[in-house]
């Protein structure tokens, strides 16, 4: 991508009424734009990175069996009346009307509507297991949103869920689940920080699971112990637990963290009063057991931001940056080689062609984060060199032209 | 993808309460399911058949120089109240309130905030041209909507935005897209069909351009001469319009279509209530000049179905169908040669591995409408063979185990 042939511009000053710093430095840097609080719109690069982290998780996600679908935003009320989730138990509706007659909901989660649509497709223990998932942009009418992209009134999150015959079945793939998503952390450069958290479990389960992100900006707050192998969400700090998970209180220390992801036991909790049920070997009529697992998309990259930025902007791990190579040539011979170089590889580089001066661009590669700057000047051109600068450590070294691809 | 790892079925019966073709036949086959009328989930198979448009779309849309975006649905009122879109223009408008105070709206398209957005990246005509677009869940509010997925209450949209220092720039761009909308929809196996269509401008332009592709489901109604080269929607059908483009009303025959298409010269229509401007040469403010361009992605992936299904089920054309193949091992050696066929090139085929009668097997591939069909048997093994079935011609031919490849 030539930066000359994109609107999107480096910004100077961010509206005061944000206040997050990954909504501030991604505006910033034009990697999303403001509508509202908590509702962005996401630019060139910020799609892109969106898109790479949604990349992986499909991939992960695909690995241990799970099928892509996309549900729809609009609700009818039919099957979270029966859950109860249609009036009491959720506060975070919104609510429309059809032109028609009836009221709609736009989706904050997706458990009725799968369940209810998967009674076309399970009749009998041979139809299962299944895994659905889907990327899909979730509306949560938050009365407060201001932790930028953490927290939106509409965000995008991968849902799975998980329908089995048995608890063995589900436990199986629960645990897989558990895998794929430190494998998924990992790749998305948060697993260090990432840890699997006791949370509360409700009606069927004594347990859920968070994935938990230490960060300063996270609204939970976790518990663990000395060497972090018992993480557990304050919410079920209490005598009980610490005995059940054989740690003290006063050994745990604490600290602010991000869900980045949970996942949930549902056992019956939506198959039951939803009646998706199956007929096991024997033609007894079971009810399939269940469970979901989420990742927050839009949340990871906030998180990501909050994690690795530093105080002159982003820095983007490898593996979800927008572009590997940050391009800037100088003079007119250090530009017509990065334009040739560029031309070759215009998939992986973002090229600062732009009619600015040198120390603006830098200023510009800076906030924008790429993980690799490289700069051909007639300086470096003199040596057959181009310089390669690490954003996130400034590192820097010179690479012969002829080496240059290998840092692709 | 193999069939018995999927939870998808086909089915035999669909509710009489669906009427369209197109959304009878996609749910009969698994490929979508129901939600409520004019909003439909998109199962595994149908999903990738839209990421397959989208593809096709998006490269022809980066290739004009249009950069991919993402809005969101959630709309404050303000900048539709400048238009005088919020209240009186449009009735289709999903409306709903946010728990801290104030009517939202769900967007039914995209011009007002996409310009509002761009007051912050345009100041000099040095800024432009800029052409955005996006692929977005638009939101409608149709009194009726019986049209399958050719008409949603949700449903996706491309839309690309252009903004021009002036006509002349508007213009030459305007062109490109006509071209690029015909190198689409030829890809997607409509071209022959679609046809571009006068209909009409609105306040600042004489004309609009609908992409109107025949169909007897198509809600609009064409007029065309003899030989195709003048057509126009019936809404400009009148004597001036007549006179405008050389024809006769005598000369002319009608024809249902449905519109995929639409690219619009908005001229000063957005920009000026909602106060877009850019410093000329001189220093003067000036108004930017617009333009807007629509593809209906649901709405083709139904036009497409309407158009070649026949009483077998579903035909896709090549470069949409969710696979390219579609393979069935019957008898031990069959399945066994089918198996390591698929193993080797598995993105590509759909591998009927289900424990079912090869009738069965054979009903559903005519039903699932993926473009080749491959039968390795025990029967066709004895000759080296595998037998190849198109799809849409029902033409078979035999090709050696080694030749299987050249038809990926």
């Amino acid at each position: 991508m030539k930066l000359s042939h994109s609107f999107i511009k480096t910004l100077r000053e961010v509206g005061k009424e944000e206040t997050a710093k990954n909504a501030k430095l991604l505006i910033r840097a034009g990697y999303i734009h403001k509508e509202m609080a908590g509702a962005y719109a996401y630019l060139p690069l910020g799609l892109k990175v969106i898109e790479n982290i949604k990349q992986i998780i499909r991939e992960e996600m695909n690995a241990i069996g799970g099928e892509e679908i996309l549900m729809t935003a609009l609700q009818q009320p039919e099957p979270w009346l029966k859950t109860n989730r249609w009036d009491s138990d959720m506060d975070i509706w919104f609510k429309t009307e059809l032109a028609s007659g009836g009221e709609l909901g736009l989706a904050p989660t997706h458990e009725e509507p799968i369940t209810n649509m998967l009674k076309t497709y399970i009749s009998s223990y041979k139809d299962l297991p299944v895994y659905v998932y889907q990327f899909q942009t979730k509306f949560r009418n938050e009365l407060r949103a201001k932790s930028g992209i953490l927290r939106g009134r509409e965000f995008l999150m991968k849902d799975l869920y998980s329908f089995c015959t048995d608890k063995a079945t589900h436990e199986a793939f629960y645990h897989q689940v558990e895998e794929a998503y430190m494998r998924i952390f990992n790749r998305l450069g948060i697993g260090e920080d990432t840890y699997e958290t006791f949370a509360s479990g409700g009606i069927f389960a004594k347990y859920s699971h968070e994935f938990q992100t230490i960060t300063p900006v996270g609204e939970d707050t976790i518990y663990y112990n000395k060497d972090k192998t018992v993480v557990l969400n304050e919410e079920v700090l209490n005598d009980e637990v610490l005995k059940d998970l054989g740690v003290k209180c006063d050994e745990l220390e604490s600290t602010a963290a991000a869900e980045v992801g949970n996942i949930f036991p549902l056992v019956y909790k939506y198959s039951e009063p939803l009646g998706l049920e199956y007929n096991d070997p024997s033609g007894q009529r079971q009810t399939v057991y269940m469970g979901s697992y989420g990742i927050g998309v839009s949340r990871v990259m906030g998180v990501i931001v909050e994690k690795y930025a530093d105080d002159k902007g982003l820095v983007w791990p490898k593996e979800v940056a927008p572009f590997k190579v940050h391009l800037i040539g100088i003079g007119s011979a250090g530009e017509k080689a990065a334009l040739d170089f560029y031309q070759q590889h215009s998939d992986e580089i973002l090229l600062d062609d732009r009619d600015l001066r040198p120390g603006e661009k830098f200023n510009d590669a800076d906030l924008l984060g790429v993980p690799i700057r490289v700069v051909i000047s007639d300086k470096t051109l003199a040596e057959k060199s181009a310089e390669i600068t690490e954003r996130a450590t400034g590192k820097q070294k010179l690479l012969t032209i002829d080496q240059l691809e290998s840092i692709l």
